[in-house]
């Protein structure tokens, strides 16, 4: 399965939000996550980077 | 491997953009997409919709 880890990157830390995301879809509360157990989560952020290969999502908290 | 290919949604139809990306970064210039072969391309754009189960990520055109 090629679903990726959502992580939360403050600084040189990178905190897990969501494990296994299918779905990343922008939305007017925020970034609609989910995963493939169909756990949806939202957050108030932007993209920093995707790196697909290494299953990794960036996500930067918007103020 | 998991890279996603990118397709630019415009309506119904989706033109493929890049296969097989890997790294997706948002700069000023637009969205850089850089596939497994580091073959690199920028566009002015948007991600509308991430699917990464089925590899696709989906974008939108920004004027």
């Amino acid at each position: 399965m090629c679903e990726a880890s959502a992580f939360i990157v403050n600084g040189d830390k990178e905190e897990l939000f969501l494990e296994r995301v299918d779905k990343l879809i922008p939305t007017e509360e925020g970034l609609l996550l989910e995963n493939i157990f169909g756990q949806r989560k939202v957050i108030k952020a932007r993209i920093k980077r995707l790196e697909l290969v290494d299953h990794r999502i960036l996500l930067e908290r918007e103020d």
